[in-house]
């Protein structure tokens, strides 16, 4: 895998809230196969973590959301914990820059709440996905087509359950990202 | 107001996360005008309370949800707190609790998040409401029909988008609750 990774840059868009292990595995993980990752959010000071239901960590920011562009990477990640895509789903930059994904054919992965910020992006209307079991009913209400498995791939859409699927979720992601653009991933 | 909310009962069903002055002001406002008020929860030993972006108290709990009957009350408040109602609705004693109010026609009474509970106890559709705004696109997508107003009142619906619309909140939900049933109020 790591040979058709290499060079390859992914976003991991997250903001205060974060569950932990949803943002630093699939980071250290892309790494570790040679991809460069970069970590946005709202406020480039840093992201507070969430983990086990307590405040944990505050967590470097690479990039500022207002600077950042679209175009500079192959694929973007979308880690969960409630309070995070809470903050990010009314939020019209985090929404441009999470569309412009999607109208460019390229891999997304959202795990636990974090597809919650794509009901506001537009973008899950037949599409299959999973998520956390609350966020069940929004995704069907919005038109997504929703199955309860670890991990659920629909054509560079990468959906996960919770940080127990995220063996499975990162496995997929790099597929995807190896993969590159997919015509089915659309705004 | 006070003589007509006399002898009445008013249960508050919540979690760990509720959002505490969403709890705390309806219970005091509401016990203020001579009503009997039972904070009702999944767990009797006590609930978390959420504040300014941080864990806070530990509050009382009154009746635990499985021992909890909606046939003991006039009406039904749903504080807010990103946390709690994400709780609450995949609690299915919770959806069954909450689904009686509206069967019975009785108030009910849900601020910020709160509405999130009301999406999958299956009665928004064609309602007039409110809520904090990163819940407007789950509600419209549910069929509510949603407005941004300090407080929405709709045939026994009450519901208010946040903790600076307490006082519309507490006194439209004193005036349905003085009201009694409404035929309009349907699961």
């Amino acid at each position: 895998m790591s040979q058709q990774l290499e060079g390859k840059r992914v976003a991991i868009l997250a903001t205060d809230g974060f569950e932990e292990s949803e943002l630093a595995v699939p980071q250290s993980t892309l790494r570790g196969d040679g991809v460069e990752v970069h970590v946005i959010a709202p406020n480039k000071d840093g992201i507070r973590a969430w983990n086990k239901g307590e405040w944990s960590e505050t967590y470097d920011v690479d990039v500022a959301l207002d600077q950042a562009k679209a175009a500079d990477y192959h694929a973007l990640v979308l880690p969960g914990g409630v309070i995070n895509p809470d903050k990010l789903r009314v939020n019209e930059t985090a929404l441009e820059f999470v569309n412009a994904f999607f109208q460019a054919g390229k891999p997304v992965a959202a795990i636990c709440h974090g597809p919650w910020t794509l009901i506001n992006a537009g973008v899950v209307e037949g599409r299959k996905m999973t998520s956390y079991p609350s966020v069940r009913k929004d995704l069907e209400n919005a038109g997504a087509l929703w199955e309860d498995s670890e991990v659920v791939v629909d054509q560079g859409l990468v959906t996960s359950r919770k940080p127990d699927d995220l063996d499975a979720f990162c496995k997929r992601l790099a597929e995807e990202l190896a993969e590159g653009r997919h015509d089915g991933q659309h705004a």
